[in-house]
């Protein structure tokens, strides 16, 4: 049978970013230059040209950047991405019939073949491209033809009498007007085009911060509130925090409430997990009472906005059994035979204080409809920026739709989202659209394991970007409960410099709060997510200087702000790991202990940094951006000691010393 | 705006075998079991049941097998192709309810937790499965149902006086039942179906040699002819040769002729390269007469296929400039300004014997037509493999369509590609429907580029199959050339094991012919692409014997006809090459010294080998198939010796000793 259109020789394969054959967008943050590489090539021996198209959200016409040829059928562009929302773009690739006619004719001539034929093949070539031509082109390319039709036979283009067709075979003006007047149709391609959703550059590079706003209070035995969150914002901002996360918000209901430790019966002062949400007094858009008003929540998020933080809410679509969604909705919850709602489960543990929304309902798509409403109630408030709790638990379909939804009005939200489990799991709920991911980086701490890690990470970079908690409310790492202070620093140098996005759960953290519930157990004793607790952020153990001086170099060093650059280097003590992250100019070295008892010493394979060396004495300058030390290292390798007892880590720039950076005197 | 469909909540990712998204089928041969992977998950804590569906070519209805969870969300089968043709699969996945209540039942009753409430859900799942069952199976399900609706609460299923429950818990046919009629609907996830074209079982696995008829006489200066190379299949067969590959065996052309080792001036008695198609005796559909008549020609075939050997013809679509085409159908080639006809060139090289066709013509369908015609011409006297020349020269569209097409009829074919050219490229000509394909392999010589080589050649097993040849007409390597009887005898054992399919150029090979035209040049002294030569079979070194050996082993052993389970093994010896390939129980080691000159010795792991050791004394037989000696390792290395003076190859079966095989006495 007959194809329905004429073959196109050019063939397309291989496009990158793709996900899942185009089924997913990828996604960049705004500013980036997206890096686009395809396989592109033709039978037989023609000259390619391959151009990269992009359009960005809203707009008509597509902009077109040649690509470049980097060998074996590889083609290489960029577009940069100046807009929130939904970019297209697509590779075209055509035969370029005047370059192949360049590159023979001067392979014909160093065999000494006769020419004759072959310019007229030019000629005829140069006087088409002209019938095709913008009138301001059509002169220089007619008078071309003209010349290649009237030259005689030669063997040497550009020797002797010929010296003009010589000069119009080297002439790059006209040979990029051939090209841009090339024939249309069967030698040229394209390919479906790709999408990619572009972001706040937050969701690329981003410090986060989780506190439970009831134990803000500064006063001992008082319970904290929101107007206490407004007060610790000038330590936030000093810590060099982007995203302050508060846990749930909303009215915490008393049907099964948990007590101390998570216990099934609470005592009357136990406050209850902020994670069984609604009460008489309201639910997914209510404020806790005991916490303030909405019209508190809105001026933090003011006064953290003044500083440059954004305030990330919780999204957990789940209701205590008080929630007001109960009575009015029961058809969204799961039923037993018996009468009796289904708590949520994951056998054989029950949350009494829970009950799962049923996504099964007939009534699906009224539940998606509310909790959009949910949401979008939350943005009209000045919240862009949300912690999504257990999303696993929930459709991926819904969560594409939701956040899709959400970023037709609001390409500047960010999706985080909270699931510890299996990694195809993980991976979708990317793919449907979170822009950042909680990791295992809290589990990862040998150096095989921080590597191999990383290299699974760059697997899927181009939809999943990590955020790299060392701990979270429910997660207290056996290492940090036994590590003390030199683990408590080389997880948070870890975490900020492997990861452009990372966070912590304070004070716990930078108060070094190691004690578990239980042996064995990753639960805090006396765990905030049931009790209210008080911190004293003054105790002279508290690592908020170095976590300050850490989120200042990162704001910084364009270097630690994407994770696409990340190298790791060779050290002769499995105790150290070293990597190094580039952006332009910019190049961060960081060498870490991992052994958190005894100093470690060892050569840093230099090789495959690529530093720059100072061209007269071959050295390379390295500047200590934590201790402010300043050294100048030779040859291919440097020693390293790093001790425990003082900071387990090397954070350096390498290259000329920047005079403006260093610690204050 | 709501979803067009409710959600589906189970998620299938990353299904294969699937070539570019679905955009061309994957190669299956008759009698595989087709292996089918996916991810495949649901939110939550739900257990999936996977199938594997498969629709034969023709075939209406769908065949259904299980898939097995193999951890991770990883999830495989199998299907049996048992019919020539394009099968189709897909992959559904549903959660399975009561496999996930019975789980839960579980996990609650050993918390001891109370289950009245979950024993009636239980029943109910089971009462609207029986409400869905047919008649037959109704029965079971609705006496379970009532058995779990009437019992008592109970902690622990099957103990005490619910023994009725605990049975009921722990029935595997209940479960199925079960699983049979679970309800349709929003949690079933059916994936796009993908493609397998199912060839011979030759396109997988098969023993080439190619010939010149013209040199097959067995009298020295006597031109051969059709009839000799019948006169040869009997020594063919003793080789345990399968496809006897002839250079074009059409009318060659007088214009342009070439002359000894490709010389631009032919002597009167040079015969020109069998690739310089057409006189006026005729064209792509005639045969030369200076090699016989087309019944000649039935006759080989006819001959060939009593032993149980297909003939392969050369499809080299390009024609002399006498080939009857240039006058009837001037139109497919392509013109110059001054008239001439553009030659074959990659510049600055040119072929004044041949004129390439112009796939770029107006009249590109007539062309496409007219070399269908040449191909079903063919097969309808016989042939069904073709060995086609320089494919990368033509549209990709082009082979596509064309293999398609003639598969639609004739899904016995097989097409071997000969491109030797960029991998992209290659790649691609095998996604276009090209059953075999010419390797790198006559060019990778050291153990790190085999090991590398078929590394990369694993990557792209679902749709390239590679075909080894250590020598053609046109590459007579710098090793061959140098290395001696070692390097001949070394290469076809590579290739006779490293690929399931493999060939080589004979009596060349065989007769171990080494003298390249030139320094620096892979062309053969004297080639037979331009001239008559004879060969003397009887020579006391030719290396027939040991490939007839060679043959007869891979005919004997399974392990050897697939490339799937190759796995190479450490030596401690770079010129010592250690690999295994398995089929069942038959697995078969390989070692060769790869270094002509000195005997190697060293040590090869086992521990990856995973041989049958004899349960008593742990030790390990091996069978030497080449030289029939018969060998008893212990422990987790051998030692192997190899010396090029002998044969520097061991060909082991491995395990016990199968008393039917071994050289004659």
């Amino acid at each position: 049978m007959k194809p329905a259109t004429p073959p196109r020789r050019p063939v397309i394969e291989g496009i990158r970013p793709q996900v899942d054959c185009g089924r997913f967008p990828a996604k960049a943050a705004i500013g980036d230059d997206v890096a686009v590489e395809a396989d592109a090539f033709v039978d037989g021996h023609d000259l390619l040209v391959c151009e990269l198209r992009s359009q960005g959200p809203g707009q008509d016409g597509w902009a077109t950047v040649p690509m470049t040829s980097v060998g074996n059928d590889h083609w290489r562009g960029t577009f940069r991405v100046e807009q929130l929302g939904r970019y297209r773009f697509c590779v075209r690739a055509g035969v370029d019939g005047y370059a192949t006619w360049r590159r023979n004719l001067q392979a014909w001539a160093g065999a000494g073949e006769p020419l004759r034929a072959e310019l007229l093949v030019g000629s005829q070539l140069l006087g088409e491209a002209a019938s095709r031509a913008r009138a301001e082109d059509q002169q220089a390319l007619t008078a071309a033809a003209s010349a290649l039709a009237a030259a005689e036979d030669l063997t040497s283009p550009g020797a002797g009498g010929n010296a003009t067709v010589g000069d119009l075979v080297h002439d790059e003006v006209l040979a990029g007007l051939a090209r841009q007047y090339r024939p249309p149709g069967d030698d040229t391609t394209s390919a479906p085009s790709c999408a990619v959703v572009v972001e706040p550059r937050r969701a690329r590079f981003s410090t986060w911060y989780e506190l439970f706003p009831r134990s803000a209070s500064p006063v001992p035995g008082r319970q904290g509130t929101l107007a206490d969150v407004v007060d610790r914002l000038d330590y936030l901002d000093r810590l060099g925090i982007d995203v302050l996360y508060l846990p749930p918000v909303h009215p915490i209901g008393r049907a099964g409430r948990k007590g101390l430790d998570g216990s099934t019966t609470a005592g009357p002062g136990d406050p209850g997990s902020p994670w069984a949400i609604g009460s008489e007094a309201g639910g997914h858009t209510a404020v806790d009472p005991e916490l303030g008003t909405l019209a508190d929540l809105d001026t933090l998020v003011r006064a953290a906005g003044d500083r440059g933080i954004s305030v990330a809410l919780d999204m957990a679509f789940q209701c205590s059994p008080d929630h007001p969604w109960v009575a009015q909705h029961p058809e969204w919850f799961r039923h037993r035979p018996d009468g009796t709602i289904r708590y949520a489960e994951n056998p054989p543990k029950r949350y009494q204080d829970i009950y799962p929304l049923d996504f099964g309902t007939d009534a699906w798509w009224e539940l998606w409809c509310a909790l959009l409403d949910v949401v979008r109630f939350w943005i009209g408030h000045g919240i862009t920026t949300f912690r999504v709790d257990n999303p696993h638990t929930k459709p991926f379909a819904f969560w594409e739709w939701l956040i899709a939804t959400v970023k037709e009005d609001h390409p500047e939200t960010i999706f985080l989202a909270e699931a510890f489990t299996r990694p195809a799991v993980m991976h979708r709920l990317a793919k449907a659209g979170f822009s950042q991911s909680y990791t295992y980086f809290a589990w990862r701490t040998t150096k095989w394991e921080l590597e191999t890690y990383m290299a699974d990470l760059h697997e899927v970079a181009s939809f999943f970007r990590p955020n790299f908690w060392p701990n979270t409310p429910d997660i207290l790492t056996e290492q940090l409960q036994t590590g003390g202070t030199a683990t408590f620093v080389a997880r948070l140098v870890l975490a900020a410099t492997l990861a452009a996005s990372y966070g912590v759960y304070g004070p716990a953290f930078e108060l070094q709060e190691h004690v578990a519930r239980a042996a064995g157990s990753e639960e805090y004793a006396g765990s905030e997510k049931y009790a209210v607790r008080h911190w004293d952020l003054d105790r002279p153990d508290s690592l908020a200087g170095l976590m300050a001086r850490v989120n200042e170099i990162r704001h910084r060093h364009p270097a630690l702000q994407r994770d696409d650059t990340l190298r790791f280097h060779q050290t002769d003590n499995d105790h150290l790991i070293a990597y190094s992250k580039r952006s332009g100019d910019d190049l961060v070295l960081v060498v870490v202990n991992l052994d958190p008892r005894y100093r470690q010493s060892g050569w840093v394979d230099l090789s495959s940094l690529d530093a720059p060396r100072d061209p007269a004495s071959g050295t390379i300058d390295v500047h200590d951006l934590v201790t402010d030390a300043r050294f100048r290292w030779e040859g291919a390798q440097s020693f390293v000691i790093l001790d425990p007892a003082t900071v387990p880590a090397h954070v350096l720039a390498v290259g000329p010393p920047d005079p403006d950076e260093g610690l204050p005197a």
